[in-house]
């Protein structure tokens, strides 16, 4: 092969043979056009171009040739499979060269799109450390963990209309703030802006309302993994969230990367869940399960370019699968597009926690960032961008790409 | 015109020429084949259908010959107060009952659908009596409203992929239940099913990320109105509350009507709400709104036949327009098939409250049915009804139709 062939790329690179993520993009020359696309290298596969140049069934030719992931999310394992073999085939062997080389857009000439149609958005809370250090800050000398943490991933819904892809700007909201120390709520721009570094899990096959997936059964609906930004305002949060939960201080924007891991790519991240100290009732019960479903994903959070944390998600307490099985015991569908995040990723030591609130203890201990600034939570122009790679097969490594996205102030 | 006529419709009936509720129907001969439809009396006028029939231009025939009501959602306030003209003219004027007689469709006949596809879910906790109660029941001696209550109205995401038409059967959901005396939660079917009788609003017209939707502007946006039924597990959902809200003690299902009343259609309904005692911040502030945005509803809650409840929408402290100006206050969008639905609608009298837990105070003080049977909560194979009329002009009443459910065993 020609070394500057955009087929050229070397198996340990991020976007390698064996990581294969999914996409939407468009071109300059054709902006209106939603193309799904495979990431290899700094090329992305215009895959509905390649599956028609390449000869591919009509049945896999249908499901890439679509401007979202959803018709090939809602096609189940068993075509996920076969649809990654032949793309696998196409990038590697010397028959599909001629006919696939032309269909490589470079990534630098491509505007991403977001990758699916969000159906229901729900955030989990399965980070111990996360709870405990946020219940520490805010109830100091009780039980940092609420009694119901380590019976069942806490979650609750978000809003799926206001998931954007990386790069999309985040306009600072307005709402009610009220500190404890303020007679009245007073109206304004949040003066605590904050992120939280997650995964996010993207469902494929539905499920039909009235039965739930038990744990065993994840893979069969998880499609893949996305990087998610939960954006946060933490003084409309605090001044809401009782009794109902938090609502006008996450929805006005989550981020998501652009590329749409496969769980097939992630085989040599699986890992052991952190041991757990609660029994669980059976439907949550995953001891045993083989492969497990802890997952050795290595999070970075960027502030204007300065690294400041550097999340574990191999130390969340709840795992995708458990998360799954919470979410449908009730009875609760799925949808191909419904997203599932992990909550705040963060570990146990001081510079590995994934939101602000942590990291500078609700804003009393600020950040000092090399160039000399210091951040509580975010100011205007602020850029946030936090990135994940992943242990792929015989020592190379999987990246999950990014997402990013910058404070515009308040209108 | 002939009375047996499917158009001789008596300017008073629930159905009437001054409603025009719209839902999506299917018959026994075409049961894949969903079309939009215009409840009339005892028939539905397949609008499509009568669209063509009656030579309407192509881009109101194609709002109309549609299998959702999405497209019209879309279309925005100018279009739906022309869709109307049309839609009162086709089924009132000689000049067009040749062409339209034919497409009225028995409502007897035709099975309905979901009208709309549901974008994002959001239910709100509007009602003062119904909060109050609660806080009454579960935190005697202390204050029955939470701090925040009447500075904002508390809302928080649903889960709009099981919203369901009214006539699907809902399964009783199993989960994590304890009670304050247990020890840890145990597992299995809910103990305390409950209803909650809702007033919900459709959203058409959408607004764009980090824009907000002023209180004024709210009937830009809102389309129409519905009835919903909140079906919750109350053990459930005491267990898994704290501190990010309800989930799954509410996800498993939620029932709607299947015809979405026009707020057009709504203008003799329009009443002020009631006084309130808390100054409001101004993005809130509906004094001297003309019309105002209060709506004398009358909401009837039936179970198993017997009438048990009488919830009056129009006692409701917070209106559609500051719940939607709240919504967006933080720049959140909208989409056309958003749904945000008021919370229970609970009056100042027992026999006005719209949930079983205030009913029966938390299942202390069961119903007794005219039939002999009691009731705390609900027990499989009942079945629940809600039904509601609104002032008509010229002391008509207008119909919301019903939104009714029946429990069935858990799996």
């Amino acid at each position: 092969m020609r070394p500057d062939s955009p087929l050229a790329v070397p198996s340990d690179a991020l976007f390698g043979v064996h990581n294969l993520p999914y996409g939407v993009f468009s071109t300059a020359a054709e902006p209106g056009r939603r193309r799904l696309g495979v990431a290899y290298g700094e090329h992305i596969l215009d895959a509905g171009a390649a599956a028609r140049a390449t000869g591919a069934s009509a049945e896999l030719t249908a499901l890439l040739d679509a401007p979202s992931l959803n018709p090939l999310l809602a096609a189940g394992r068993p075509v996920w499979t076969r649809v990654r073999a032949a793309l696998t085939a196409w990038l590697t062997a010397d028959e599909h060269r001629a006919a696939v080389e032309p269909r490589m857009v470079p990534r630098a000439d491509a505007t991403s799109h977001l990758p699916f149609d969000v159906a229901d958005y729900v955030d989990f809370y399965a980070s111990e450390h996360h709870a405990a250090t946020v219940g520490r800050i805010f109830r100091p000398g009780s039980d940092p963990l609420p009694p119901n943490w380590k019976h069942l991933p806490i979650g609750y819904h978000g809003r799926a209309g206001t998931v954007v892809v990386s790069g999309t700007p985040v306009v600072r909201p307005c709402g009610q703030r009220k500190t404890p120390a303020d007679p009245a709520p007073g109206y304004g721009p949040t003066r605590r802006l904050d992120i939280e570094a997650e995964l996010g899990f993207v469902v494929g096959a539905p499920s039909p309302q009235g039965s739930r997936v038990a744990l065993a059964d994840a893979d069969e609906h998880v499609f893949g993994v996305c990087l998610v930004n939960d954006w946060s305002a933490r003084d409309i949060q605090s001044w809401e969230y009782v009794p109902l939960g938090p609502f006008l201080g996450k929805s006005f924007a989550t981020s998501v990367s652009p590329w749409v891991v496969p769980l097939d790519a992630l085989a040599a991240a699986r890992v052991e869940p952190p041991a757990r100290d609660t029994e669980p009732l059976p439907y949550l019960d995953d001891r045993g399960a083989r492969p497990p479903y802890g997952l050795d994903i290595a999070l970075e959070v960027r502030l204007n370019g300065h690294l400041v944390s550097r999340p574990p998600f191999a130390a969340m307490y709840w795992t995708y699968a458990q998360m799954l099985a919470h979410l449908t015991v009730n009875g609760a569908s799925l949808r191909p597009g419904d997203l599932f995040a992990s909550g705040t990723v963060s570990g146990p030591e001081p510079r590995t926690r994934g939101a602000l609130i942590e990291l500078t203890w609700n804003g009393e201990r600020p950040l000092e960032l090399p160039d000399g600034t210091r951040r509580g939570f975010l100011e205007d122009g602020d850029e946030v961008t936090i990135t994940a790679t992943a242990p792929g097969p015989a020592g190379t490594r999987i990246g999950l790409g990014e997402v990013s996205g910058r404070v515009r102030p308040a209108h």
